[in-house]
């Protein structure tokens, strides 16, 4: 996987287009289909826990959960403030 | 990104190599160079996170960091056991 394509493109520069973003993968591969799909839990403390280091925007925070038969995907893209960030 | 080859090849299905994997990628795009890294710290904490939800060797723990100027990833392979799985 290409680091450099992660967000699908590369870094903004300008001054204007600073953004800070954080984007979080997590994938479960389960050996068997009744395997405990924890994912949709997960996340919500992973927020808690990234809350402890930057200030998060509910509605600046986007979720979507990708389920197959032995893979389950959650994505959660998150863009912060420039605010907060520390200089 | 192809959510087929997050992990880099399709699902195992044989009995014999059946595997629980949790990977978790965690991107963090900086506007500026000073932007605070709080990836190594944020793992720590995701991990323990992960062990409400599933049995975590340490040994089967592969963390990896990739720095560049506006963006760290930090990836992390679990392997999980079976018999924590579920049925």
């Amino acid at each position: 996987m290409s680091i450099l394509n992660f967000f699908g493109r590369a870094p903004k520069k300008s001054a204007e287009a600073a953004r800070e973003r954080l984007q979080i993968l997590l994938a479960h591969e389960r050996a068997g289909l009744q395997g405990t799909d924890f994912l949709p839990q997960l996340q919500r403390e992973i927020l808690d826990v990234i809350r402890r280091y930057v200030e998060v925007d509910d509605e600046r925070v986007q979720v979507s959960l990708d389920r197959e038969q032995h893979l389950s995907v959650l994505e959660v893209n998150i863009e912060l403030p420039v605010s907060g960030q520390r200089r």
